[in-house]
């Protein structure tokens, strides 16, 4: 059993010691740790806790880690100055569809195909995802126009499978707080992005990423895809476009926006996103469909490939002013 | 005393008659209006009521009057294609500071001075506004700069006196549901700058602002000034930036953003501003101060004039690419 | 111009000497007070300011003032160990109504007869309230049948008509930081009811008694109706029932419920009703009506006069009960 | 491929054989179901899809199972007329005290020892739980003194361990929305309490609720716990104490509450715990600890053992008061 008194006690002399750390504590070993000592190690013992009022993150912390992260994989480049854009359909229909959306996402510009083949439905009679087939069709596509997959991950028992053919996994805004999955994906390296949770704050969602980075894997970037408020008849969600630049100055991680999620609606999809990067964002995540009227989920939010293309274009344009501004400062 | 069968019976036969209208009853005489009939007409019986889950505003609708609405002052176009920049300092504060104010405003196109002289505080013990010295100085040095000037309204009573000054009436969040207040905004026409509520939902600010088109005044334009929501850690309430273009979906009449007090902090005015002018505002508002750690009220949210200036220079940049956009689709 | 340099460096003087006092600096004169000065005083300079996070509500606070206030009328007694029931219809309809309904609300033991001529109504097609002709008929059958009247007031201008009829003023959630109107309020003793606003916090909600308190009045009790959120399907508001602890715990003022606007239906206003007196409400303010389905407002959530009865003798039982509890800690 | 042409075709024709009915479509098959047939088969095609807007949740809905749902286990009854008493320490801190709290929960007339082995918590740095160490004492705890063992899942990986060890499955607020876990806990026939998640709708509650209903389980309780609104400042969350009347009229699912977590502090459990069982809440979920200032993880809103006497001792005779009323009706 731990001992609070002689924790407290340990705390004191290590504050002293180190006045500017924070001070983990070890419940079964009883021994004290400096935040700087937990930054060297991956490792935690389980019964450790914060002795105080940590800051949100130590290692997603600007605090501790003040250069941008930027994360690289086979066809993208995600964080610092560059400007990434996912692009796909809600969910992998058929071979033929996943082709076509990937011919569509490839010529925007676009360097990494979104796809789910898992979805997590409000409605247990709503379509799930079509699983490994799905998988399989979003890989091919892939492949064939040279992009990242991406593709969501909702169980820890599905990883193996997913891991076998994904290039980045997508974690939802449901499972934002499922500790387990995030434990999960720290164990290894592929990029994870992590989707703000409906009623998360700015801090929940810190702390979802430090559950990934502390397990050992620093390639994480945020998406902010809109919360839960009071109105909810002409949105979705409302989307939290002050979220960018908030999270940029706490954290290193890239911050990218969904404004398809947030919308709900195709009319302001294009608002959304244009909004979000003269906010700053990093990147978009962006539904299309060839025949939105027809997507197996979400519909009513896909823009046509014709639509993504002149957004990417705004945006681009958009991101040069608000950066020349940046200089000017 | 109504009777509600009789009004029922009244219901069904003029909506036999007029299917697409919507149906307002009047209590005291026991006569239905149809819709049309009442956007004919600027007064209403006391004692009608709409009979039905009508459009949220008749006359705000753009169901009933396509065409933008566009204020004219004496310095400025709010709405339509123009782009309005009003600013400021949260409050005036003396003959010598608003006029250097106003010198500020001007250089970076501004053409409204904002400054408040009654102000709405949380706490009875924070300065509360300089009253009618405050609109005195503020008449003063809008006039000298060539600006128009607009100031906050709180109270029915303070109309004649804030009338001799001012040229815009704003009415703050606190107030968007005064309804007499409004109804005597209503009265006159001089433009009426409505922010939206802390917790208003969208239908709550048109209802507001048709208050004061079904009392007479169509001058009235809208501003998002963030909406209170579980996280304020970091900010001081969320910006519904979506709430821009879907007011403009839904009304004629302009659409401007507060970013100063949705943000609640200087760096993240610009931020949000710019994403303001991507979703489409027709206009900003912002709080600026010379020294900022000195502002009366307000002074972490307030800009220096260099920085609108940035801000400006960056609005119509972003706000050509976003039209440009528009006219290819 | 205030200096706020100087006001600083009286702010460090005044804290050293008065170390647990709370600082007020004075703009215009520049003098600083304590706040146990300000307690003494009733006029405080308008150009005064609080220097510090003060606790919220000064005058209202707990701790400054540690006995419940209770508050007495002709026919009731409000806060402490009284349990107040306060019953009515939505609005006041004709003579024969209200005296009908004075009939009923006097039966089942209630002691205060609401009414409204005066009604804020969201859209402004909706039926406004008879004004004094209302307010007449509600006077006669309060004096007929021995209750106190208690009626709503929407703006300053209408103080002295209302006055002329009232026994006690009801504030209204969309007024509650109408401070126009709370300042009003505060240079007269009647009491004041004053209902929590939609997205007040309990913070807000004292700032705003304090608003009454500041300018003289001590005669303020508080009203829980339920606050805006996310989930709106199935109540109109979410009754916030841990409002009342919270706020007992805060303040000495009186603290009542209204389930009526927080359910907006009737099958749910026994259930909260009974939960807020359960977690301590000194009081009950419920709408009534003879034929909820004829009512001119708000019928759906309006109960019978039999169903008032049923709650009263329930929630006097629970009553007992609680406090039996509170005696045994 | 789908084709929602001939999708919509087959809807048509259903629904006009069975206008009443629900129309589930399986994409796959392209074969079109009614409701009552879904209700009859276990089993869904993955590819199904409800083709209206459905009534939330099937089989979780009173529409169509009117009788109260009652849970027997081999301790207690859960649901129907029958109050049920959930309590014990946050987390399973040793097997003495684990024993001591089970003696403490068993003296109250508590049937059901709570205790967490896996923990949810926001940062990665807080203590996680003993694992399976904290369920075997659990277990025996539980066994020595005849009370039913209920504890949280997070994962499906561990579900093989916990269900080795656990008389009822909790699923916390985090989890609501973890399909996977909720379609694993439906495959088994042991109770599962379902928490409300923090920004979940009343819909979404049932929907979830409904995933483990679809796939074979019947055996569910519902736990409103607070939900996430603008002011956190004296709360940990805001109850909901509507949410029981309200869930109780559209579900034959028992429903609890858990005032501690809604509470986030102690000397507001009391007034939470006895507003819901005001409310009609079926029972209470609370947290004790013999030294709260020492407990592991929240001890803020632990109850000692004698506390929580006191409550059951109120909370029984409000329940009677309650009832009565009800039966008057």
């Amino acid at each position: 059993m731990p001992d609070n008194d002689s924790a407290e006690a340990l705390y004191t002399q290590l504050k002293t010691q180190s006045p500017n750390e924070y001070i983990i504590y070890d419940h079964q070993t009883q021994l004290g740790l400096t935040s700087s000592a937990v930054l060297q190690t991956l490792t935690l013992p389980k019964t450790a806790q914060v002795m105080t009022d940590a800051p949100t993150a130590l290692r997603a912390s600007r605090q501790w880690h003040p250069e941008d992260t930027v994360i690289q994989t086979a066809h993208s480049q995600i964080g610092g100055e560059n400007f990434t854009l996912i692009a796909g359909p809600d969910s992998v229909e058929s071979q033929t569809h996943i082709d076509a959306m990937a011919q569509a996402v490839k010529a925007t510009g676009a360097t990494i195909l979104r796809g789910g083949s898992f979805k997590p439905r409000t409605n247990p009679y709503s379509f799930q995802g079509y699983g490994e087939s799905g998988l399989k069709e979003h890989r091919q596509a892939a492949d064939q126009f040279g992009l990242d997959m991406m593709t969501e991950i909702m169980d820890t028992r599905d990883f193996d499978l997913i891991d076998h053919y994904t290039d980045i996994f997508q974690v939802g805004a449901r499972n934002m707080q499922n500790f387990s999955l995030l434990k999960q994906l720290g164990q290894q390296v592929k990029p994870v992005g992590l989707k703000r949770g409906m009623s998360a704050t700015i801090d929940d969602l810190l702390n979802a990423a430090e559950y990934i980075l502390a397990a050992g894997n620093p390639n994480v970037f945020l998406i902010e895809r809109g919360i839960r408020t009071f109105d909810n008849k002409y949105t979705r969600n409302t989307f939290d476009v002050a979220a960018v630049p908030v999270l940029q100055q706490l954290t290193h991680l890239p911050v990218l926006v969904d404004p398809s999620h947030a919308a709900g609606k195709r009319s302001l999809v294009q608002p959304l996103a244009l909004a979000g990067v003269a906010a700053g964002a990093q990147g978009l995540m962006i539904e299309i469909h060839d025949q939105p009227g027809k997507a197996l989920v979400d519909g009513a939010q896909a823009l046509t490939p014709n639509e993504l293309k002149d957004i990417m274009q705004k945006a681009k344009a958009i991101k040069t002013i608000v950066k020349e501004t940046h200089a000017d400062d």
